[in-house]
């Protein structure tokens, strides 16, 4: 198959949209990331669109017909996926396999969300209500907020199988915000919590379901913001003039779907995580020892470590360990979420796939802030996973 | 690129499905396919579902994760997209294009649309609203019901530019009634209308909009439905025993993707829905006089006049002449919507590209119902469309 490299990265600061309507944001989106090269939007081949609650939250559908509202994409192979938390990753793998498929030899992923009203306040009910439609109906009742209720469960599950504390666990949030402090578009840039902090119920922390042991701290954000990907063939990029050699290639990538019903299979080591993972690192040629950077989808600190396990860093049950060591710190033995990760960057939903590809080729590249920057990078691993530990999308970049 | 063939084609009656849940509506879906060709499900390597109103009025997304739920397909690569009305043909190419990019031998596209409650009944204002969502926010001002106001001015001009008559378009939805009546699966199959029914103001039949020629008679149905097509390589179909000297192929497709604004540009000649079916005639090194069996979108009469022209039966213009005279009904030269089309068959959103794909491949084998097969089928040309003349899903089926 032809390569694939990422022309540009462009995102917007996490947080909030304010005052943007959605067909300014696809737009911003669409033209932010062109300025960045230079490029006119005319120049792009295809694109993909992905963002969870645009019915929900936006009333908008048919979000591909935004993008052709861009002078110069009008009548293009244009489409919107849909895959929960993975939108934004299953949005830059459809434009890889339309250029794979010669449908073009440029294309933009692009996701977003706004979950937040136009002066930045959030309706946390809708919100709990809108995000539970990502799970099955069945498993809905008796839960006020579905998510944080379905992670707080395997945040329990986790500590009681691989005997791990919530004081292990804490050591993600707390890398993460102190990582975030580096990225100028994380939400929690000016927000430091300590390990006593992310342990202590005081102030905003506090359990989510009483009973289980899911924190505050253990939770991702609320989040407006988009972003967008340029991904070219190695014709692509002579066209759109962005030299190869300044350009990291999408070496391999994998995608599938488990059960969205959370009984009956084992979430802890989610077989359809592994399975994308596994075929993002063989069509690389290459393994979790060539990696030393890493986005994994930490919307939960739980994830984080299971995150770190999917992407073969350490063996089921280690993940959190692999914090608690400092492994995942910037200058660790693989840097996770130096962007700050879902928890301390932001989780605009439907952009989370596409700002985990595109801030892990910045590392390769040597341009993250400098404090995070990695100081030898080889190869990043991207981990996207949506509903109930559900759908995956994985990449190695090179 | 590898042939792909349609190994099998599965659908509900359309009209309502009652009691039924979205499980157990996606795994009905699945089953039933998988049964006709006596396969199991686990003999499906990807796939990909298309529902375009499952967030508003279903509360439900990650619809990837719930065919995952049925037994075979965990872990496999799933997913969902959304192209407002054309979703379901959106669907069908996104299944071509993992198989063509070696993810798999076998696949599984499946639409749905349950817009009824559990007994049938229909909140016509609320499906008027999230229809909307398929359209420009800003042009959605001053309309109570979106699309049957923006297609009555579609009426309206195409009248007024090609100098046609209520009563040339009128022949469209009589010709379809006409047809669906030998549909067993089609939800208007027990009621006929005449020409002058078609015309005269009384009973269900009025003006939708004021002042606007569009009338009862000219608009698609407001249907519960499912539909899906098990596709496959040659290596697929060995795999799930069907000859291949049995299967019809989908030897062209094509898609692409308009501004969703209407104004500004020449919806009576959607630049789009063009291009998909240039490409798909292109890729089956074939061309619109090899053509003689066909489903269009005819979600207003209109469009069924406009989809005779994109799939190139007539000039600009001539659409509604062409089932005037006779020549799109199933002895005519090109039989057009035998299945009733959305006006008389029913227009379950997500399932209706499925539909089309699928009723024009047992045209091709000879197994549609008697009254309306057509005799000596050649090639069939389907155009599934979204949102204001926006979305455009074409193939070529041999």
């Amino acid at each position: 198959m032809k390569p694939i490299y990422i022309a540009t990265f462009h995102q917007s600061r996490f947080g909030k949209l304010l005052g943007m309507t959605v067909p300014q944001i696809v737009d911003s989106a669409i033209q932010g990331a062109c300025r960045q090269i230079d490029a006119d939007p005319a120049a792009l081949d295809v694109g993909s669109i992905g963002a969870a609650c645009n019915f929900s939250l936006n009333e908008q559908g048919l979000l591909a017909g935004l993008m052709a509202d861009t002078p110069g994409l009008a009548g293009k192979p244009i489409e919107a996926v849909e895959n929960a938390c993975a939108s934004g990753g299953q949005a830059v793998l459809s434009v890889i396999q339309k250029l794979q498929l010669g449908m073009g030899e440029t294309g933009i992923a692009l996701g977003y969300e706004k979950m937040r009203d136009a002066e930045g306040k959030m309706d946390g009910k809708l919100i709990g209500k809108v995000l539970g439609y990502f799970s099955h109906p069945g498993e809905r009742e008796g839960k006020v907020f579905v998510f944080p209720h379905i992670f707080a469960e395997v945040m329990r599950d986790y500590m009681a199988a691989w005997n791990v504390t919530e004081r292990d666990l804490a050591a993600i949030p707390v890398q993460e915000y102190a990582n975030a402090k580096y990225n100028p578009c994380a939400q929690m840039n000016k927000v430091q919590i300590t390990l006593d902090q992310a342990l202590a119920i005081e102030g905003l922390n506090r359990y989510v379901v009483e009973g289980l042991p899911l924190k505050t701290y253990d939770c991702s954000q609320i989040t407006d913001g988009y972003a967008a990907l340029i991904v070219a063939t190695e014709e692509g990029l002579a066209k759109l003039g962005v030299p190869k050699s300044e350009c990291v290639e999408i070496a391999g990538w994998g995608q599938a779907t488990d059960p969205i019903r959370k009984e009956g299979r084992d979430v802890l080591r989610p077989a359809g995580a592994y399975r994308a993972m596994r075929t993002a690192y063989a069509m690389a040629g290459a393994g979790p020892e060539d990696v030393n950077v890493a986005e994994v989808h930490d919307c939960f600190s739980v994830m984080g470590a299971i995150g770190t396990e999917v992407i073969g860093k350490t063996e089921p049950g280690k993940g959190a360990q692999y914090w608690v060591e400092g492994k995942a710190a910037p200058d660790g033995e693989c840097a996770i979420n130096t962007s700050g990760g879902l928890i301390a960057k932001g989780h605009p939903i439907g952009a989370t796939g596409i700002a985990m590809i595109g801030w892990s080729a910045l590392q390769l590249q040597g341009k993250a802030p400098a404090e995070v920057q990695v100081s030898n990078p080889r190869l990043a691993a991207t981990f996207n996973i949506g509903g109930p530990i559900c759908a995956s999308v994985c990449t190695v970049l090179r």
